[in-house]
């Protein structure tokens, strides 16, 4: 048996070594290399300087297979990969009019002159592919030696993307040998990491552990479900484990897209109803808002909301009477309620989202700590509600809190719709 | 004159050549490796396997001065950095009874019994000095070689960090030699880089270009100088800096302190004014209450806020009239205007703040393009207002507008300030 080929990437640019940028790039290499199966071995970063980055391509040569460089193919005197490679690999640089002329070109359709320093850019390595670079003027190139492979590509992110697949992936597909793997990825809002680790157990037992992996942020979890083999194989295999997971995790499941967040999926369910929807939030102070209008076409379903930090706003915009408030105490479940009516009923909407509570790190007072947060949600003539201790400091419990009022309204949703069918 | 020090790193840990995860150890070590004049050369990250952080070891041991390795260090069979660093510098483990000890002790103060496992943690390598971690159980290495230095860390975040303060910091202080680097962040909102650049050209030559350096997010600059040598003289240079660049930028700059966000000196300035806030938005779907409350005990300035999307609630919550509307359009001055004036008012602030604007992707209309956002701010008897076409996608807009209006706000109180003084 072959040994599986291993990838090294190598992030070229000074300013990659500095207390503030990390190499992001590698992460979309990364997601394309083990979609074909290749393992990377190495992650490396260096400046811009060529004595350095001819001795990290020589070490990559030494322990991958296929080497990615990204970065320092730009017209300035500090762009120096090229000429770093040709050093590392022994070869010459050779100059070609026909990519001056497609530089020069692409200048000319922005109604600008090629600055003379663009003329570097046309330099390739002897023996190299060139692999064109629609959006940018640095072409890419491909590079065979000693039965390895090294590509180099422009480290900006919007042109690098586009090369991975326009000249990455066609080679991958070709040469990776080992077999193709696709994922799914389901996402589960508002579940502890643990609680679904437990959840899923059985399926660690028929499918096998490395699988299954689980990411897990604030209140939202990504399980990722990874099969190899042909692609047919695959995507059965893949059906059965999403079916399976979802029977065992159940409603949580929220989505089975990577790219879904919980308000986008809000979102398609309040247009599937044909239903609006307005807030009333106190201590996320519009998070919940903002999120539900993150999405490109909300005006279609979000009202609008109000953020009621003082009393007096609770009370004046969103009518929730002083008695109560003085009564329960602006944390408590009659305010959310209150607010989750109010906003339904002065902003004409079919469904509103109330919250109140304490995101800290002051505010806390007896039997209301730090991360006490209520939530009610206002719809078809009935309020629900929800009490939580969220942990955290202020920022994570007012990302938890907005997850929470999210997941609680898709509930409402869910049932509505079946309750409609 | 000496040649000046060089740092390797390199990171170890198989979850980090995923496509999720990135080694962000590295940046506290830069920042304290940077502060003491150590640049960063090379960068790296390999998975928990033997022979690959053996080899990368060696090479980042040809290529730096100093190498700093985190992570590897744990009890379980995966962590074998300990390992590979005896392979790579061939020199032998050595079992330590007191490293066990006091192991088992710490253990043992947390009520449980030392695992079988953690008896690997003893081993330390031959003319290794042994490093406290009073954070974990996992002691870091220090190593001379050649006259190279090696320092073994654990990569749990909180653990490498204590260990960076108690032993990195005090040895860089008596072996960095180069001179101690300083430096101060001037922040500055909504003028584009370019413009910056040009602003400050003549500090480039003043100061030399290499003590000054822009890093641009959406609508927000950090301008960070730098300086060396003795205290005394580090810290006289930045002042002398800071006052030439505020000078040459102007107004625009609203802090000298690299933490403070917008929003946070917005926030302090209401406070010093003894004023409070509210928000009226739309196409911001409620951000600028959302940033406003991200600061800690903000209740004490921010009253509360409308998210106005549809104009029916514009007119219902915030009084703009119909008529309004209808002549000028939901996107227009007249409604700005109206809804600042109107959180003013309804929602009883000394300050109100009014955004409207198109997002996009959709909504755009002959001459109101994607991007056009009109802001308003109303206070002391007067309403300002701007109007803007922002670039970039419905995430930069929405970024860009908030940052606009939290900046006219900011720009109202420093005028009404030096009015009343």
């Amino acid at each position: 048996m072959i040994p599986p080929m291993r990838a090294g990437i190598l992030a070229v640019g000074s300013e990659l070594l500095g207390a503030d940028r990390l190499d992001t790039n590698s992460l979309k290499l990364t997601e394309v290399l083990l979609r074909y199966g290749v393992p990377v071995c190495l992650k490396s970063v260096v400046g811009d300087c060529e004595t350095d980055i001819a001795a990290q391509l020589r070490h990559l040569l030494s322990v991958a297979d296929l080497v990615l460089v990204t970065g320092g193919l730009g017209p300035t005197a500090d762009d120096v990969s090229r000429e770093a490679t040709a050093v590392a690999l022994g070869r010459n640089l050779v100059f070609r009019d026909d990519i001056l002329a497609a530089i020069a070109s692409r200048f000319e359709r922005m109604g600008r002159t090629m600055p003379e320093v663009n003329r570097r850019q046309a330099f390739v390595l002897e023996g190299a592919t060139i692999l064109a670079n629609p959006k940018g003027t640095a072409p890419g190139l491909r590079l065979e030696e000693d039965g390895k492979t090294v590509f180099l590509f422009p480290g900006v992110p919007h042109e690098l993307l586009g090369m991975i697949g326009r000249n990455l992936e066609p080679w991958l597909r070709e040469h990776a040998g080992a077999e193709a793997l696709e994922t799914v990825t389901l996402r589960v809002a508002m579940v502890p990491e643990s609680e679904v680790e437990e959840a899923i157990a059985p399926a660690y037992l028929e499918f096998g552990r490395d699988r299954i992996t689980i990411l897990a942020t604030a209140g939202d979890i990504r399980l990722r479900l990874t099969a190899a083999g042909q692609a047919v194989e695959r995507s059965q295999l893949l059906a059965q484990m999403s079916e399976r997971l979802a029977c065992l995790v159940g409603q949580a499941v929220y989505s089975r897209r990577e790219e879904d967040d919980l308000e986008t999926v809000v979102g398609q369910l309040l247009r599937a109803a044909g239903a609006t929807v307005a807030t009333a939030e106190s201590c996320t102070g519009g998070l919940v808002a903002e999120r539900l209008t993150r999405v490109a076409g909300s005006s279609d379903y979000f009202v609008g909301g109000a953020v009621a930090y003082a009393n007096r706003v609770k009370h004046e915009l969103l009518g929730v009477v002083p008695e109560v408030l003085k009564e329960h105490g602006a944390v408590s479940e009659a305010v959310a309620r209150a607010l989750a009516e109010g906003a339904c009923r002065l902003l004409h909407a079919d469904w509103g989202i109330g919250l109140t509570g304490i995101a800290g790190p002051g505010g806390a007072t007896p039997g209301k700590p730090v991360g006490t947060v209520h939530v009610a949600v206002a719809g078809l003539g009935q309020t629900t509600h929800r009490v939580a201790c969220l942990p955290g400091d202020r920022e994570r419990v007012r990302q938890l809190a907005s997850q929470m009022a999210l997941e609680m309204l898709r509930r409402r949703l869910l049932s509505s719709a079946v309750a409609a069918a």
